[in-house]
């Protein structure tokens, strides 16, 4: 493979004119810029962006950490990061950090040592201290679905709390009293969170309801199906479910389904997200809208923004879920 | 922030050792890992992926190249390779080329500049020509779901043909006659090939079916209910039809619902992929079953081999779509 002295020696210059030239510097002369050129075509030399970046420090890179792209819920947060990312004509590189720590941390070293100039990081599994420290090393660093004190300017988070607990609230007002929970299994403060806010519903509604009414499980839609058979096998007279999201929802229908029950005759069913698979169960799965690639959008927006050192004008931090209604829950009877 | 230079300094090396230490060279004294590991860490200086790279050219990690992570059929294949991937100990970088010549072009060069050694890549909209000449370029580079002669042994494809003429043969079978196609508007091999086997099929069983019963559509669950809507207001007597994939048929079974036309009662359908949401409509969608986590796997590993120039066993390159019967299909009353 040729190098960049080939390059030099051919076009008859030095290896710090070719380094010009393929920097755009404008000290490059319009005779250097043409012969270098000239000497790159025929030698078929590529200028690799580790040598680019080590001059200019930079690589019009955006990376994103994600849990797990093959989860349609990180699918749509990419989908909205890349779109703003064309938008400013940069690219974007993915990294999967599924909730652990050290994969987290090993992506997140990745997406740095690739020169990324943005980072938009939805990490759940190192500490709120690691990801201080990232951000104070890289000043294009923005947090999403998650709220740091020390970082919080940085932060673009959803009231997960707030979504379980209005999820909750609607069964209750439906009538329903006997309501178990779906949550997951991944020990993130998503979970906590809105069990806390499925607890506190209740608690406000005057219902006592033990622990075993909330069953865990990986949140997926074979998640789902293991919280529900566990649910129906502990013969709970329940006639509502919150799930933590709507693969857990649908799930659990399908456990429903096979078992002869109906939703939401015999039991109603609400879900989390809005994604694209609640429209397509039957029934339609009344749910909690995340909105997910709105606050991708924005959170991209304020990582080039931070690493460019634009102006940052005033922009929600903390977005709220609503609620969606459709065909899984009924009153009860 | 600190460079080798400050490092080689504190450590009272040269630069040339500090470079061996970051680099595992065998030739780093003990003693010099361990006062260039000390002064790393006082320093805080980071030995970053491009200076790495330029000295050990390589980087541990496979590039991907998808249409669009956020359409969950290509979130399933970055998963797979994401699988092989760790079991290597590697790590993905992942880009988007959405079927475009220059948005894949783009993203395969940041792929190729970011140093990943091995290079899984589905693209559609670069000629094959382009696509010879990065796998010229790259030894790791494998292409998935297309096949190209010239680097035949270097294509994981799919018979997407088959896929197609099964489906329709299927509902041949079944007594329909009337079949409507549901084809992708994206101008890609896949399209052509469906269409071919969709119409091969009719022509095999002595059905001649005019142009304007195939209808073209984004290939997600907006298109299929556009295409589906399409089909209706041309007041066809279709008795079934044949779609893209799962998600245009989910659009065109949400579609037909709100028309008050039952699946399969009125209409049979047929999807293609096999995906998540295909167990999750009512009724469960009949489909084509396309082995993309399999394939996606096979195509990693093989990277992998060419990238480290390891010896290829004898392995599938074209792999063979299957018929997977649900609930959306019945006989022709």
């Amino acid at each position: 493979m040729a190098t960049i002295k080939d390059v030099a020696k051919l076009a008859g210059v030095s290896v710090a004119t070719v380094s010009r030239v393929i920097n755009n510097s404008p000290k490059a002369s319009k005779a250097s810029v043409q012969s270098v050129t000239t000497a790159m075509k025929s030698l078929g030399y590529r200028p690799n962006a580790n040598a680019r970046a080590l001059v200019s420090q930079s690589t019009n890179t955006i990376g994103v950490l994600v849990s797990d792209v093959a989860d349609p819920f990180f699918g749509s947060l990419v989908g909205a990061v890349d779109k703003v990312a064309r938008e400013n004509g940069k690219h974007i590189l993915i990294g999967n950090g599924y909730h652990d720590r050290e994969q987290e941390r090993q992506a997140i070293e990745l997406l740095i040592n690739s020169r990324c100039e943005s980072l938009v990081i939805h990490a759940k599994g190192l500490t709120d201290e690691e990801l201080i420290d990232y951000a104070n090393e890289v000043k294009g660093l923005v947090v999403i679905n998650r709220h740091i004190d020390a970082i919080s300017s940085r932060c673009i988070s959803l009231d997960n709390y707030k979504g379980a607990y209005l999820a909750t609230e609607y069964l209750l007002k439906q009538g329903h009293t006997q309501i178990a929970c779906i949550a997951s299994s991944h020990a993130i403060s998503d979970t906590e969170e809105r069990i806390n806010g499925y607890k506190d519903a209740l608690t406000d509604y005057n219902q006592v309801l033990p622990e075993h009414y909330t069953e865990f499980g990986n949140p997926n839609n074979h998640g789902g199906e293991a919280a529900m058979t566990n649910l129906l096998a502990k013969s709970l007279s329940i006639t509502a479910v919150v799930a933590y999201n709507d693969y857990m929802a649908a799930g659990a229908m399908s456990i429903l389904d096979e078992n002869h029950l109906s939703t939401p005759e015999d039991i109603s069913i609400i879900g989390f997200d809005d994604g694209l698979i609640a429209r397509y169960v039957k029934p339609r799965l009344t749910t909690i809208r995340y909105p997910v690639e709105l606050m991708a959008e924005k959170a991209t927006e304020l990582a080039l923004r931070l690493a460019s050192d634009a102006p940052i004008s005033e922009h929600p931090l903390r977005f709220s879920p609503t609620l969606v209604k459709r065909d899984s829950v009924s009153p009860l009877k």
